[in-house]
C-alpha cells in the first residue's frame, strides 16, 4: 500500500509536469501525434492481437457480451485510428481569445480558452476508451491518467504504449498519457483522492462504480449515472411524426443511456396515439407497463407485454425493450412528472404548438431538451462534437455530451497599456 | 438536532419549489422585485436601523473592525438599494438560446441559458451580502437560501422581509429568498449536504470556514481560499509604467484578495527597477521581503522595512504592507514560480515584448491574467459583470470573478421537425 501511494503520486506528479508542457504545446505538434497515432495503430495489429489474445485468455469465465467489449479486432482498431484522424483535423480550442471588451477605465477584458490540467478517467473493459481519452486529452492540450478495467490490462498497456511513441516522435511529453499499470483496486481509490495532481476525474462504467466515485472523490467529477429520458406527445401533434419518433427513441437501440424510457401522452390524444404506438411497440416485442388509463387504450396489445405500471417503473431506466407510458392532463404535470421522476438526461417533446415548445424547453431540467426529435440524437458525434468523452447530468461545468471544450476551461485575460485602479 | 434536520429539510423542499417557478419567471416580474426592493431599502431605515441596533448591543464585546463590517447605516443601505436597481436595469441572462448550428441529420443544435437551481450562501458578519446574493438570485432566476453570521441574524431577518415582501408583489415565490432562522451552527453542516435540495454552495469569509465546507460539502463549492497575487517585471519594460502599476497593485488596498502579495523581477532590469518601487514602498511604509539578489539592490530601504523573505514567504497573502520580493533569471522561472506558489487567482507581466505577453497569458494557470495592469481590476464591477457573487479559484464552471452568468449553466437544446436516428 505505502508502495502503491508512492507509486500513484509519482504518476500524479509527472501528469503535472506534463500537462504543463502540453497546455502551451503548438497545434502543430499536438496534430502530428494524432496522425502518428492513426499510423501506429494500424500498423500494430499483430503485436495488439497479442497482447488482446492474453487478456481474453485470462477473461474465459467473463459473460458474453464483456467477452465481446473485451475484444480488440481490426475493424475496432480501424474505427479508432480513424477518430484520431477525425480529432487532428479539429480546430484546435486552446488559445482562442473571445469576447474582449473595452472597460471605462482603458483595460480591455476577455476569455482565453486553455486546458483543465490532468483529468483521470476510470473505465471498464473496452480498451478503445484508452485511445478516445488519449486522442482527447492531447487535442485539447491536457495530461491524463488512465485507470482501465483489469481485464483489459495488457490491452491497454499496449496501446499506451503507442500513445507514448506518437508522443515522443511529435516532441511532446510522453507521460501526458500514462496507464495505471496495476490491478489493485486501491489505485482508484487513490486517483480520485489526489487534488494536487487531478484537476477532474470522468468514470465510464457502472452505475455502482460511478456512485461510489462521486461519494469519494476530492476532486470534480464529469459524470452521469441515468438515463431516464421521457418522449411526451402534447395535446396539439402530428401523430404520424409522433409514432416514428417515439418508435425511434424507444427501439433503435435499447442499451443506450439516451433511449427514452417512459412516455408521457397527452389525455386529450391517448386514445388516438396510444393504440398506434402500442402496436408498433407490440410488433417489436417491447414490454408495455402503463398507468390505468394508459392500459385501458392499449387493450389490442397482446396480454403478456402488457402489466400495470408499479411507483419504481416512473423512475427506472431499463436499458431493454420495456417502457413506461402515462397519460398526462396538461403540460404542466408532464413537466413536473419529468422534473421529478427523470434523471436530467434528454427528454424530449413531440408537439405543433410554438408556446408548449418553449415551455417544455426552458422549464424541463435536463441537460438536454428536444421539439420533434428522437432523444437518440443526445450525442456528442451527433451534435457535431466530433467526439465525446462522456455525458454529464450535472449542471456544472459541462452539461451534456463532453467533447474537447468540455475538457477546456476559460480564464480571464486583461489587456492593459498601464492602467491602475483609482 | 431532529427538530433542526427536518427545519432544514423543509428550507429546502420550498426553495426547490420556489426555484422552478423562479426558472420560469417573466423578465419584467423579476425586475419589478428588483425595483420594490431598492424601493422598501430606502423606505425601511428606522426598522432596520431598530434590528440592527440588536445586534450591535449583542455584539459589544467583537473588534472594532468587525462591528464595524456589522454596521448598518444609510450610506450602505443607499448603496445596496442602487445596486438592486443596477441590476434590473442588466439584461435578463434567461433564456438566450446560442449557437443553433443545423446537422446533416436536419436537427437543429445549440445551448440555452438556465438558473442553476438553488444556491447555497454561507456568509459572515456583513448583512449587505443578504441583499447581493438575494438580488442576484431573483434576477438570474435562482432560489437561495442563506445563511448569515450569527451576530448579525436580527439585521440579516429584517433584510429578508423586504425581500420576501419584494418578491410577494411582484408576483414571485416569497420563498425564492430564505434566511435561515436559527445560529446553531449544525445548520452550516446540514445545508451542504442536501444534494436533493442545493446545487452549489458560495461561501464568504475566512479561509478556515471556506476549507471546512469543500471538505464537507456534498455538492460543488465556487470558493476561493488564497489570494496570492504576483506582479512580473519583465526585461522588456517601460519602467515608469511598471513603477506606477506595480505600486498600485500593491498599495492601493492592502485587504483585498487581488492585492499583489509577491513580486517578480526579471536580473536584467531588478537593478533599474528595484531601487526605484523600493523608495515608493518604503514612502508608504510597505515592508519588503526579499530574495538575496533583491535585498542587495534594495540598500537605500531603511532597515527596519527591509528582511531576508523565507520559504513560506513565497506562499503568504498578507492582505497587510508586506510584500515578497524575488529577481528571477528569466521568464520561464516567473511562471513557473507563479504557478507553484501563486493561488491561481490573478497575476499580471509588465512588458513590452508580445511573445513575453502572450507566453504568460497562455502558460499562468490563473483565473486571471493581466498585461500591463494593476491585478486590482480582478474584481466583477471592473470586469463589467454588473455585480459580483464572489470569485471563484476552481477551474470547473465559473473562473474568476463570478456575476450573473456564474449562476447558471447552459443545456442543450435540440430543434427538430420529427427527425429520427438512422
Amino acid at each position: 500500500m505505502t508502495d502503491l501511494a508512492a507509486y500513484m503520486t509519482g504518476v500524479g506528479e509527472a501528469a503535472r509536469r506534463a500537462a504543463t508542457l502540453m497546455a502551451a504545446a503548438p497545434t502543430a505538434a499536438k496534430d502530428h501525434a494524432l496522425q502518428a497515432l492513426a499510423r501506429r495503430l494500424r500498423e500494430a495489429g499483430p503485436a495488439l492481437a497479442e497482447a488482446n489474445a492474453r487478456d481474453l485468455a485470462g477473461a474465459r469465465e467473463l459473460d458474453a457480451p464483456l467477452l465481446d467489449r473485451l475484444k480488440l479486432n481490426d475493424k475496432i482498431l480501424a474505427t479508432v485510428a480513424e477518430g484520431c484522424k477525425q480529432i487532428a483535423a479539429m480546430p484546435d480550442p486552446i488559445g482562442e481569445i473571445t469576447g474582449v471588451k473595452r472597460r471605462p477605465t482603458g483595460i480591455g477584458v476577455g476569455h482565453m480558452r486553455v486546458p483543465l490540467g490532468v483529468f483521470g478517467m476510470i473505465y471498464e473493459s473496452r480498451p478503445n476508451v484508452t485511445i478516445e481519452a488519449a486522442s482527447l486529452a492531447i487535442k485539447s492540450g491536457n495530461a491524463c491518467i488512465l485507470r482501465g478495467g483489469s481485464e483489459a490490462l495488457h490491452s491497454n498497456l499496449a496501446l499506451a504504449a503507442l500513445v507514448g511513441d506518437s508522443l515522443e516522435e511529435a516532441g511532446l511529453p510522453r507521460d501526458a498519457v500514462q496507464l495505471i499499470n496495476t490491478t489493485d483496486r486501491a489505485a482508484v481509490g487513490l486517483l480520485i483522492a489526489m487534488p494536487a495532481f487531478v484537476d477532474v476525474i470522468i468514470p465510464r462504467g457502472g452505475k455502482g462504480l460511478i456512485e461510489r466515485i462521486s461519494r469519494e472523490a476530492r476532486v470534480p467529477v464529469i459524470k452521469h449515472l441515468d438515463g431516464n429520458c421521457h418522449s411526451y406527445v402534447d395535446a396539439e401533434v402530428d401523430l404520424d411524426l409522433a409514432v416514428a419518433v417515439v418508435d425511434n427513441a424507444k427501439t433503435q437501440k435499447y442499451s443506450p443511456c439516451n433511449a427514452t424510457e417512459s412516455l408521457l401522452v397527452h389525455a386529450a390524444r391517448a386514445a388516438d396515439f396510444l393504440p398506434r404506438i402500442g402496436m408498433v411497440f407490440a410488433a417489436k416485442g417491447v414490454e408495455m407497463r402503463g398507468c390505468e388509463r394508459a392500459l385501458a387504450l392499449l387493450d389490442a396489445v397482446p396480454r403478456d407485454l402488457l402489466k400495470p405500471a408499479t411507483p419504481e417503473d416512473w423512475d427506472t431506466e431499463y436499458l431493454a425493450p420495456i417502457i413506461s407510458i402515462k397519460v398526462v392532463d396538461d403540460l404542466d404535470e408532464a413537466i413536473a412528472h419529468i422534473n421529478r421522476h427523470g434523471s436530467h438526461h434528454t427528454d424530449a417533446i413531440l408537439t405543433t404548438n410554438h408556446v408548449h415548445a418553449m415551455r417544455f424547453l426552458r422549464e424541463v431540467d435536463s441537460a438536454s431538451v428536444m421539439v420533434n426529435a428522437s432523444t437518440r440524437f443526445a450525442d456528442g458525434f451527433e451534435y457535431g462534437l466530433g467526439a465525446e468523452i462522456g455525458i454529464s447530468t450535472d449542471k456544472f461545468h459541462a452539461r451534456g455530451p463532453v467533447g474537447l471544450e468540455g475538457l477546456t476551461s476559460m480564464k480571464w485575460v486583461v489587456l492593459g497599456q498601464g492602467e491602475i485602479r483609482r
